[in-house]
């Protein structure tokens, strides 16, 4: 973690926070804000000391804006976390993130982390090694969804100056259990010190950078997010005899195996409900 | 324009129809497909032989699924035609275009020709040259909906092998009428070529190519599309007289002269009315 | 053609000189050397003036070197032209061109101009435009065989300063009679007009460049190849009309449709007979 | 020729006026701004209507800055046109040419146009395409000095917004006499073409282009100069004939022939006299 | 090593198993398979249990679809070892390579793993650092073979599905004992380690990879291998005051320092002794 | 440090001995050479054994050929060590240098080791992640005189051969100071190390290398020079908290904190007093 003798944010707001990965960084961003602000449509539990909670949806403008108020910084982790119908997706997804980017352009917040996905390019092929520069290929509508806040949090940067770092999540699970996480996993305790570095980086722009953890197998290179120091501690090789052990051999072939979306990348879409 | 003995095509769809873009299709592209569907909100006119009208929003899916029986290409078209506010853009270029592409799908549509835009990469500067690859920079709403269809077809063409063909459009208007459309400008006897060639290719995969004329100045390296065998015959240069004559010479650091996207780069964005 | 006032050269080789390019080159050559040394395993005809004959297989190491004394430059077309079983590729693309490039090396020749080909790389997609430093995709036994060359003729180039151009030659026909060959097509005029400026140029090194028409369909990016100054004067766009009344829609899926190799890197490959 | 009605500038600064470009541009540039300043340590012949003669040195602080005053745009072409010692080089290329940077910085120039030199990457082969971004390989002491200014240029844009366009000039001259210049010829009217886009673009930044006239033997990928929008109307192809019968066949290892810098390459650099 | 608890294959075909590395691989990957199929010219010693013993040529076709039943795994050493006659070179690396992946082919074997070689691209200098993607650069007839090979097996993936790993081994030795083999060292240890990543990666296409131990000193960028997970447990380092103590200043312009290929860049070769 | 037994060098040339750097390799690099030999304006204290001292101006140019007889190796250290006028840059660091790389060359030297610096590139972006080949683009005019340098020697190998490894070092101090030194701080010991590798390597034509100590925050990849075997042995890491507790929370925008050239960036230019 980036060292700090006292927090040098007025307030973080975590949207999302309800969930797993809300729940690490409720915990890890403690130090670094006067006050935190944490949003979910589910409960929050209770409220410690120096917190705000906001039960509320995203997709609600009003409970957005009346939120961010006083917000210098934010960690957006909200949304539907896995594929889904298309109307889930557009509420949860699109019109939510453009909630929060609108309200932080207008509130005057700094900085914006969102929690992008590796569904945002999850049809390249495993055995492909891509930086963050190529031309997105999401596996999914929630892919597609990634893509649209990556890019309007571009145009929010290229416009307005309000800075964005954006992390494309591999799999943030408590232990990798299967042979494709050996490459995607990304440690709850990594994934809080890459937060940190993204909050505390000088001057970010735009920035796009993959979330895993120091695994040997690796389907990313990071070169391009060098400045924010950003040096995972934890690894998923100390749990490859596990994953060996209770996995079968793969089939090269199936597009679960053969692209970096895992399953996302082989299953079918959802059919919205109210389509049939 | 590609020589053609008989119609190549069934039932070519094109939205948007009843637009200054729709209509120039709706003449050229009637010698290749037996049948053409035209979709608009607004009136499309008389209905002539071989054809079939259909005045329906693109984001009633109902109405859309509705027309594509039966289409095997689609020239899509419709949709918000520039910036607006968050809530017509999500309706009329998000959903609407969602359900084409879902409707195409289901219904075994072997091609779509997509109505991308110059504002898909509007903050690129005027000065850079790009190519097709390079990350996309929206300079609106607009433009990022415009990035959401692309990123949309290249997932539906990965996913479930239905091709596209993204054209980014420069300006297509009868003629170039300041100093950055003698970049930008595509004749609308261009533009019908450039989707006759987008038809007529017989592999695509999922293509992105920008659409201007042969113009002396340009933005833009199309040498990633030439397989397209798109050769633009008009040219912004004999009005380029006309243009200086009429426009003063311009602020080299002003965002609409500085970005590729002119003024949409350069404006704030609307408040959605509701929003207030 | 390159303007020129008496014969550059004192001996030009040209092997495979029986086959059609072969003629062609006999013929657009004869101005630029004192004397044409002809090589083919086939019949020759008749000598003509400033003429030397070879009837030989280039699989016969002595048979080359004896026909390759006084040799100033090379045009290096002979082999079996199109997929054969391994053994006769070995044979006739391996063998023999080892022959010719050592030849030349122990002669002092000065540069070859080698005829590869479209399959060295046909299994890039017909919708990708590729430039000459790709890694090599071979779509046969044939098309390997032509890569080994360009390889070998780098090696003598690197070692021994051996110049060589290789040209990737498309479809040298006397017209297009198939969609895909709207791009690959390569008029007679238009091959001898790019083996003169490969004859010409000042210093080639080792070079690689597309051999194609000015076709506005188009796999390739010849830019690495400007020195040479090859400007095609016909194209394939003439016959589009007659192409397309006689061929049928393409199936895009098809591995003859969507490869740049076309059938090549559709079909099967042979089995040698005394494999079975 | 761009078209204008009337003359978009003030005042045109030309230094190196009384070379042979500089005549080229005296002439060619009058349409353009009411007054035209020209300078050289030459004499500059009549005072025309709208000029205003300069017989000065560059290396004079004080001259240049005198010279300055209301230009809005300048062509920078004075200095050493070739290897000399490092003395000469010194004060005739570094020195003065900061002081036309410092000067038009401090006088509030727009922009300026330098020639700079294909000496800047003369040591690039001349098999090998280029384009503007390659690190700069200088072949002399001059090329050397063509590479300060363009780095110079760089930072008045970067620190100060000082636009410049630095045309790296192959051979402009009355025609092409040898080989190699079938590559590197800029016509004079090419010349002119290419400064008034230079002038007459709305927004250039830092840029470098190629300056050679429409040859089919190039070294240069000029693409991403594109949005200048120069068009070369002459070619070095119709001298060919008259340069072939004049010259004899080279030899492809000599650095004269192999770097694109041609004589200036295989040279050995100017002793300073008063070095010894 | 990967860790693993059962053999997860049935069957590994080592070809040159009685060399050094073979040797390596014999014992290294025993736990891998069921049987290890092991195949030389040279006497195998001892049959080990679940050994299966094949002393055969490689030119011999029948011998090597004899050995292929059953296997699914191969790890292909096999042929001359360093530069030879072209005769040799033929035999042994170019026909008994195409006979391994043929017979692999026929038999349905899932992955070859190729022993390639730095003299794959020796002619690249050894101050370049050079990924898997730059084209060929063989620095010897050996090193030409190396490329047949890995260009032959890039067409069996692209066409029949045949996956393989090709390895451009460094120096695979006990200890390095010159200057260059400071970068170029593979441990046999780190060899194995590199062959069971290449074995239990889940999917890899076609992919090449160099072959290096955790050397400070480095020709190559093995980004694009990642996916592997490749990490070499050992480095040269270790040996450089050794080295440096035993071998002299070299010389930078000489071939063998200047190259990455070392002494094959700089020795000519071999004359086929029948061909005088 | 690389191990070595006994001096591999005759005779090392440092320039600008007597300042902070100077004097870490007067000591560090006794080993490696029979004869150091020091050269500065400043006092260079008491001469040790095998030393020999040039108090002297490298503007001078008879006292830089003087003292280069009989040197084998130059690390190339003096010159103004920030920005100044443009008279002091021209004399000290443009002559300077120019006289040391003349001597150089005359004298027969093998190498030489240049102090470039950040400054070289110092209008990137901190969030830019750059290597060595990109466009230089100098914050300073101290900056472009590191520009002319690069370019210098990069003439002075391509025409004569002289090596040259141009080191652009970050923040050479005792310790990191400030948030920007977290990324481009060099321990003395490591630049020791730098500048031993770059003595070492056996080949090195001209490189770039960026300087900097294994600092998690980064600006650079230096993949391109990993010939040389740099692996920098200390952090600004450690030094985090002291710098986080010591200075404030920058400001993004600020052009001190965007770029990477730090308050060299965000500075106006000194004028020169002669010129007022």
């Amino acid at each position: 973690m980036t060292a700090i003798s006292k927090p040098p944010f007025e307030n973080i707001l975590i949207t999302g926070a309800a969930g797993a990965l809300g729940s690490v960084l409720r915990a890890a961003l403690r130090p670094y804000a006067k006050k935190l602000t944490l949003s979910d449509r589910a409960p929050l539990g209770a409220q410690r000391e120096n917190e705000v909670l906001h039960e509320c949806d995203l997709a609600n403008r009003d409970a957005v804006f009346n939120m961010m108020k006083g917000v210098d910084m934010v960690i957006h982790l909200g949304g539907a976390p896995r594929e889904n119908t298309f109307q889930v997706i557009l509420d949860s997804n699109i019109v939510g993130s453009y909630n929060v980017y609108e309200a932080a352009r207008q509130f005057g917040v700094k900085r914006v982390i969102y929690a992008s996905s590796v569904h945002a390019i999850g049809f390249y092929e495993s055995a492909q090694t891509i930086d963050a520069n190529v031309p997105q290929r999401p596996d999914s509508l929630y892919g597609v969804s990634k893509t649209f806040v990556e890019n309007l949090s571009r145009y929010y940067y290229d416009k307005f100056g309000l800075e964005s770092v954006c992390v494309r999540i591999g799999s943030c699970f408590p232990k990798p259990v299967d042979r494709r996480m050996l490459a995607t996993w990304l440690s709850y305790d990594d994934f809080a010190r890459l937060c940190v570095r993204a909050l505390m980086t000088p001057s970010v722009g735009h920035m796009i950078v993959y979330g895993n953890s120091n695994n040997s197998v690796n389907f990313w290179d990071n070169t391009e997010a060098a400045y924010l120091g950003y040096r995972p501690q934890d690894s998923a090789d100390k749990f490859a005899a596990e994953v060996y052990a209770n996995t079968p051999l793969p089939d090269p072939k199936h597009p679960a195996v053969k692209y970096q979306g895992g399953s996302f990348a082989a299953d079918g879409h959802f059919e919205d409900p109210k389509a049939s």
